[in-house]
């Protein structure tokens, strides 16, 4: 009896070097027997270690029902690799093992030649049942629910309903919520299989129904089904087109994985890296080309040129003045910094409350109020942090546009780092566009403009 | 039978709204039956919005179970403010009516004086347990674990279990998974519900068990579950001690709030906005005080005024120069931004990766390789488009030293961006310390140093 509390606790690399004499020995069958006892994401794991020729090879040697658990946790090259090597009637097999929302997940990653082969193998059902999951719209929920749940309904006593899940509940992906349908197989309640477990045996399942069900439709976004899991607090999803009728569920482990890979692209979109399609950050940063890096981040470079530009056209038109005060510009990067990391704490702020739903599009006047409270409470003991040192390098006047500057520039970025995350999802698009360099950029141009203007009015 | 799967795709507020008049008339025995078909989430979001009078009321009408799973729903202030109104009589059924964990997070977020008088009014054995769950360390697993589970043992028949299940199954937080002990209390396998009710009743416990479970140690960090979780696909997952006894279990839906928090404090700490305490970063932006989000913000701003005189005194060290030169202050942001912008860009593609575990601290050096391709691409192209605007604005031999500094600062930029998340976790910080503002700012002076250094060399 191996128990392995111990193996999770340490690295599966350790449980990986254990096995691979195996591999060089060649012992296949003491491999597969060893493989069998792990969780299939260690043995992809493990797969992904593995020079191509071994790979295809322990695919192979796999128990059937666990191969097709493994390859869905395969990376899209190695599925795509393994699937180039498989005989067709192998092929045919890991399909047909596949858990739909997989097998529709294979086909979306998978090159359209790739994709076309696959569908050729699927047997005519899966094959409907593949092309409904991707029938649905990019980043809705139909993409990623399982048709495969058990149904039973109201009249049943607990007994048949027991019954009934024993007999058809095997090829279900979870059962631990069952769903009771009308004769239309419209949705009107869900149970945890627990609450079947508990009752007694004689009871009506309606007895224990409460006709209250939170349902998804399936064209609903995948963003909102995660808001909606994370606020019910539940396991599974039901999903149901627009007639309530029930078509299939989505699971939390599904969904953690989308509420991940948002957290990342707004992440990279604040960091102004761009995220190019929707849902397509970089996620595999320390595999990822640099081709693929340079093209995410040249973009931004280079609109930021304009706004370098601008903000240089605006120093120049103050050249003289620079000229016959040179002792400015010795506060101009500390200035427009400030500005610039000011609106950078706004606009981060703003963003993630944004995308977690606890600020919405209509609250923008209350967080504009509060904001110039902040930025104003800010700007002020910056411009008094800063007096001193104002002073020092040029007397009085001088100490007094540093602090002016400094006070408007603070408040002016904030507020910009306020305002552009709402004007973009005004716009319907992405807060989080609202990168850090974006508004550190514009707060620069406002600021030079800020502290020159001031300048030029009280030091002439 | 009402079916709320409309109700679910519009917004909660309708059907506040719709109770919004019971409330008025006071018909709280309405409200109470309205209510007690809502799931508790939406009832705390209603409790939320009602005055302070009426909270207290709609409280004590509530069924007494449902009244708790409710009570656990609402904010730590709100719930203060129950607790100050409720008699102990009511606070005492309260408590005993909560789960566990949720009593112990209760004691964790009330005030001092509150934590020990509820202390008072718990029972013996539910003091026991809170005080218990208190004991783990700031987030550790066993804070929010739940010890309310069924555990079966593997001699039995699949019969045997099930009776026990349906015996003492009902006060445990998830029966879905059920888990198998040996006499001692160790851990020795976990199955679904599910393959006990569909394996026949006389089958033996024991042979369907794989002796494979993956659990967690109480002591280890809320983090690493959150990793475990999600690399398994669990819905929960066994907490042991270090003797592999079994001590409870933690659900996928208190770990999603645990990543969720997670992300928004990396958020905060990139956009240079301080968290505090571990794990506390803001929430509720939309509530937050004015002061808090002050103190929050201030302290990053200070230390980048440091960063400023820093780049002021490099600038001004170059005073001569730029006198002659004046010109050379058109291109002075524009380049400085450019290099701040690529350090952010290359921060956050850092701090993310490290987060999600894409990128360890071992991978520093090729992900330092990586980034000087990478940068040497974007400062080459970012030279080249720049180089026009240099000859148009000071001749040949500015856009030389134009073109030179651009490069090597993005560059150094860049890498700035890389190594100081590896510095921040090697110190055992979190890399997200390496915010946006501040790379930033150590990107200015590097900046300006380079620029005036290349221009003092090649324009005398």
């Amino acid at each position: 009896m191996d128990i392995n509390i111990d193996n999770t606790c340490t690295d599966t690399a350790d449980k990986i070097a254990g096995v691979m004499p195996l591999v060089e020995k060649r012992r296949w069958i003491e491999l597969r027997q060893a493989l069998s006892t792990w969780p299939p994401p260690e043995v992809a794991d493990f797969i992904n270690m593995l020079l191509g020729a071994h790979r295809i090879l322990v695919v192979r040697f796999l128990p059937r029902y666990f191969a097709a658990e493994v390859f869905s946790e395969l990376s899209p090259t190695i599925q795509d690799e393994l699937l180039t090597d498989l005989t067709n009637f192998e092929i045919r097999n890991l399909l047909a093992d596949l858990e739909p929302d997989d097998r529709a997940a294979l086909m979306d990653e998978m090159p359209a030649a790739m994709t076309r082969k696959l569908l050729n193998l699927l047997s005519l059902q899966d094959l409907k049942q593949t092309q409904e999951l991707l029938g649905y719209p990019e980043n809705s929920v139909g993409r990623i629910m399982t048709p495969n749940i058990v149904y039973i309904k109201e009249s049943w006593t607990v007994r048949e309903a027991i019954e009934h899940i024993r007999e058809f509940g095997h090829d279900s992906e979870t059962i631990n919520m069952v769903y009771i349908t009308d004769s239309n197989g419209t949705l009107i309640d869900e149970m945890p299989l627990s609450s079947l477990v508990l009752a007694s045996l004689d009871d009506k399942v309606n007895s224990l129904m409460d006709y209250n069900v939170i349902a998804l439709a399936a064209t609903d976004s995948q963003e909102s089904a995660v808001e909606k899991i994370k606020k019910y607090n539940y396991f599974a999803l039901p999903v149901v087109d627009s007639a309530g009728v029930l078509l299939g569920i989505v699971t939390v482990d599904d969904l953690m994985d989308i509420a991940d890979t948002h957290a990342t692209e707004d992440f990279h979109r604040i960091g102004a890296v761009s995220v190019e399609a929707e849902g397509s950050p970089i996620e595999n940063l320390k595999e990822a080309s640099v081709i693929l890096l340079y093209r995410r981040r040249i973009t931004w470079l280079v609109l930021l040129i304009f706004a370098g530009i601008l903000s240089g056209t605006g120093i120049a038109f103050f050249e003289d003045l620079i000229q016959h005060q040179i002792v400015l510009i010795f506060f101009l990067t500390l200035l427009i910094d400030c500005g610039g990391s000011s609106g950078t704490q706004s606009t981060t702020l703003m963003v993630r409350a944004l995308a977690t739903g606890d600020v919405k599009i209509r609250d923008w006047g209350k967080m504009i109020t509060k904001e110039i409270l902040v930025s104003g409470a800010l700007g002020g003991v910056m411009a008094v942090a800063v007096a001193p040192l104002g002073i020092f390098r040029g007397g009085f006047m001088l100490a007094i546009v540093v602090m002016l500057s400094m006070f408007l520039i603070v408040m002016v970025g904030s507020l910009i780092g306020v305002c552009l995350p709402f004007i973009l999802s005004k716009m319907k698009r992405d807060p989080a566009m609202a990168s850090a360099p974006l508004v550190a950029s514009v707060a620069d141009i406002v600021g030079v403009l800020i502290y020159f203007s001031i300048a030029t009015l009280l030091l002439r």
